[in-house]
């Protein structure tokens, strides 16, 4: 691999902002930590740290719902990324493409693309469950 | 003020990707705590608090490059925020637009549009100044 900018992680971790590179939306923000930053680098294929699950997190492992990242940008300070990504299927564990689906007043703006229930069919509950 | 979501805070704090509602580019995440919302959703101009300086921030105060936040969303775990957002001028005090300005290899990929010597001229040293 190319040499890279050191990052400034906390407690471990550098939040990771994922945008669609041909929507251009904002589809998640997650964790990583060096170890997730890495595999994404080594394999194309976005890696996270997940804080509630405390276990390194292939994203789509279980939805089948990759995301190929194109480019990893990082912020001024070093302790924020960016992949830009090429999303299969829908980027939120509760089936809209973009986890930014509600205004802060609560109204959904977006459409449900799948059915949580059906891609996550083994977990009893889908709604306790935080991907990040 | 309408009515809105419950957010989950962390240590008080809550991650904030901004967005430009035209370029639609990612420039730069901070952070709010409850206050820092609350005068976002009031005066319609993103307001975030400094992690560096432990204060409440109205972005622009310093540099004259305010944001006016056309739509704030929430994400599906309530834990982070996506402001889309009218920049005026730069979002990043190292006189970027956006501050995700490099690659993780540190390839600088955006041009400069303002010197943050002139613009924070009151600061002696601007490179060890972060703005989050």
């Amino acid at each position: 691999m190319h040499s890279m900018l050191t990052l400034n992680y906390t407690d471990g971790l550098i939040p990771v902002v994922v945008q669609d590179a041909e929507t251009r939306d904002v589809l998640m923000v997650a964790y990583a930590n060096a170890e997730a930053v890495e595999l994404t680098r080594q394999t194309g294929y976005a890696h996270y740290f997940s804080r509630s699950r405390k276990k390194l997190w292939k994203k789509g492992e279980e939805s089948g719902h990759f995301q190929r990242v194109l480019r990893i940008l990082v912020d001024c300070d070093e302790d924020c990324l960016l992949y830009v990504i090429d999303q299969s299927g829908a980027a939120c564990h509760m089936g809209y493409r973009s986890c930014f689906f509600r205004t802060i007043e609560g109204s959904v703006v977006a459409e449900r693309i799948f059915n949580p229930e059906t891609v996550y069919a083994k977990k009893k509950s889908i709604k306790s469950k935080s991907r990040h």
